[in-house]
């Protein structure tokens, strides 16, 4: 290590890519006995950005600046450029950015980089971005479910739907990939490979963490919370299996087995609509949670910028956040993605498709969580009037919590007792003994 | 607090009930000035169980016995018996029982509170039951948004159609209040106080940590998040006038404004069934979640008590709690309430209304993301092959990170390098330059 870090022209750079967690903190300590005041460490893992900034603070007292950074790419971005994502003192980046700029993807829009912000803000993105990745991953899922399982489409069929596909809206690397999986041959038999693949997914823990946030911010992420659960259960294979048996025997017919006549062609279309609408939602979720930790933390974090350097390089590239990016472009403090005048009107197009792909699949028995997740997220975000006033009745008639009017702008609390005048003594026992 | 303290008999047992967090710790720091070795402090707040287990170890150092217990029943429970969740040191149970087993409601299962478990598993008990609150009153409001919006029902009718539900299986404490609470007239005009209420709900933090927790723990609770979502997008009411606002704009009809012409009576019918179904997958995750976090920590923690002191007192007490118990007692080790028979056999009598419901929701564009994420999460649960092996080769073909295959129960690790054979060129750029 010594001589490693003593090879090093000043102010030194280092990339540590190791496990998250405690093998971080080692070879930091390890850096450490060696590093002079104005070197640079950086950390490119799948961090939790509250240990990034713990290391910030503690390699700052040495006056050694430390940068948590996002990378995304996989293999592919390993060989020919990744996305990245640096958050950490202003100084370390400008030293460190004539590099990663070159090293990073290289897209019409500059280089997949960028100044995210200071302290923990490079690992919450690309946690975020994660999250993100998940949602992508699972509503591409669900399009694959519906046309197999509802639609009858073959792995060839698929491919060819995912090739076309990918050559219009939805063009990206995980459509692009999908394809080629289709495409994929069983080595150890006839077939697709991909019907012979077990179907239970494995993950890191960014995906859990972007939940938690978004219920720690009070942000809805539905799409993305869906994606985790699908994951969840995803991993209880024995389970599932013995509950198909279970509900078959007591009579309940399996997915897919009551699946009405389709018209192929036109199941195509409509998937690829609800795919896209739901892929909207997804995003403006996303989004949104960057944008409430930006806020909280005082980041201030350009969400039209993450956009752009998510264009090439990692998992979720895609020519769709040209479009993210142009809606920032034209309004930087866009509330949601969903009030974007462009995307609404996607969104509307698609309108009637995704309801008709979501009842079709609820009919048959294939859940697509993802999707219908999406369109009730939709509905929610457009909605004037929700049926929270119930709710808010209820909380006030049992915990006196109080509510305010739809007739009083002045937002004064009310509360009422609810149960004067009504049947009172019936409230209490429920039928069974007082 | 001296003369307080000095007053009791001792062995001390002393319930506090103030604000979680910090005031928690003062009023502890105050009663510990006095107390005496072998005394009893129990906490009745809505307290983060770790907090309650560290409580418990600075107790302990000075021969303190230490409680978190969970109370549920708002302002009836306080005057007519909560529903009581202790958990902590056993020797602190058996001396407090004799009180709590009598101030507790009292149920034709005995007495609402039981020991729950060592260390923090009361207040997590008691957490999840939050959680199932959150759920059981989303799916009550999009009952009622669905029969107001989509039926056409008045107050009037909602009244009488609750009430009717109350005399059976969905008979509860949030049942019986919303009939009340449709029947309560807007005092300070005409009509009925619900519609006048503002769609804004609030919420503790039991919920947020439910969710948390589910995530934490790999479980899937999608209802549970649903409500939760919910809550927070209902805060967003300026955004939402906003959005609707919008959308209207650019052509999308309200929600509601489409609606087909609906028998009413089976409308009626349809949501009763989709609830009652609805209601078993939420309770199977909140189940779930105190499941796993009791087999993570060693509690023990015996699900049908569980549902048994649910009976009464508390928020969530339906006669549908004693079918849970009996769910438990058929088979204590149950891997979720979708694996019992009786509560299956239910939800397939109930499965075509269920999903008639919600394509009816989703196609006059009120989305119902309880109900429907209570049926894509039934969907999942039942599958045996589910489109999670499309995300597997997915993380395989950008990450190596490997997948087993159906045909081999060796269950051994395999990795296919899938671009090679197909255009594997084409996979990296995006039509973005390189």
């Amino acid at each position: 290590m010594e001589e490693f870090v003593k090879s090093l022209a000043r102010p030194r750079k280092v990339i540590i890519l190791v496990q998250a967690g405690a093998p971080v903190d080692s070879t930091i300590s390890n850096l450490l006995k060696f590093m002079e005041p104005g070197d640079i460490i950086i950390d490119g893992g799948n961090e939790w950005y509250e240990n990034t900034e713990r290391r910030m603070k503690e390699c700052e007292e040495k006056g050694i600046l430390f940068m948590g950074m996002g990378v995304s790419g996989g293999e592919e971005g390993a060989r020919k450029g990744p996305a990245m994502m640096p958050g950490g003192p202003r100084e370390a980046y400008d030293a460190i950015a004539p590099v990663i700029t070159r090293v990073a993807a290289q897209v019409d829009g500059g280089a997949c980089t960028t100044y995210v912000g200071p302290r923990g803000a490079g690992n919450y993105v690309k946690m975020v971005h994660n999250g993100i990745e998940y949602g992508d991953m699972q509503l591409i899922a669900e399009a694959y479910d519906i046309l197999k399982t509802v639609g009858g489409l073959t792995a060839e069929e698929l491919a060819e739907v995912f090739d076309d596909w990918n050559k219009g809206e939805l063009q990206s690397f995980l459509i692009e990939i999908t394809a080629q999986i289709f495409k994929t041959p069983n080595d150890k038999g006839s077939g697709a490979l991909v019907d012979y693949i077990l179907d239970k997914t494995g993950m890191k823990g960014t995906g859990k963490w972007t939940v938690q946030q978004a219920a720690e911010l009070s942000v809805a992420a539905p799409t993305i919370e869906a994606s985790l659960d699908a994951r969840f259960m995803s991993g209880n294979k024995d389970q599932r299996v013995a509950a198909e048996a279970f509900y078959a025997g007591l009579g309940l017919a399996a997915a897919g087995a009551d699946r009405p006549a389709v018209d192929k062609k036109q199941l195509v279309e409509d998937v690829k609509a609800a795919l896209y609408a739901s892929k909207v939602c997804s995003y403006a979720q996303g989004m949104n949670i960057i944008k409430a930790k930006s806020a909280e933390q005082g980041w201030g974090i350009a969400l039209g910028e993450m956009a752009r350097i998510w264009k090439g390089g990692c998992i979720i590239r895609a020519q769709f956040l040209d479009r993210i990016k142009q809606a920032y472009d034209r309004d930087a403090d866009l509330a949601s993605l969903l009030m974007d005048e462009a995307f609404a009107k996607e969104i509307i197009a698609r309108d009637a498709a995704w309801r008709r792909v979501v009842s079709t699949a609820l009919a048959a028995g294939v859940g697509a969580p993802g999707m219908t997740a999406s369109l009730a997220y939709f509905d929610a975000f457009r909605r004037g009037r929700l049926p929270a006033n119930l709710v808010q009745a209820q909380r006030d008639y049992f915990g006196s919590h109080t509510y305010q009017r739809t007739d009083d702008p002045s937002g004064e609390w009310y509360h009422t007792v609810w149960s004067e005048g009504n049947s009172a003594d019936s409230i209490t026992t429920q039928g069974y003994t007082a």
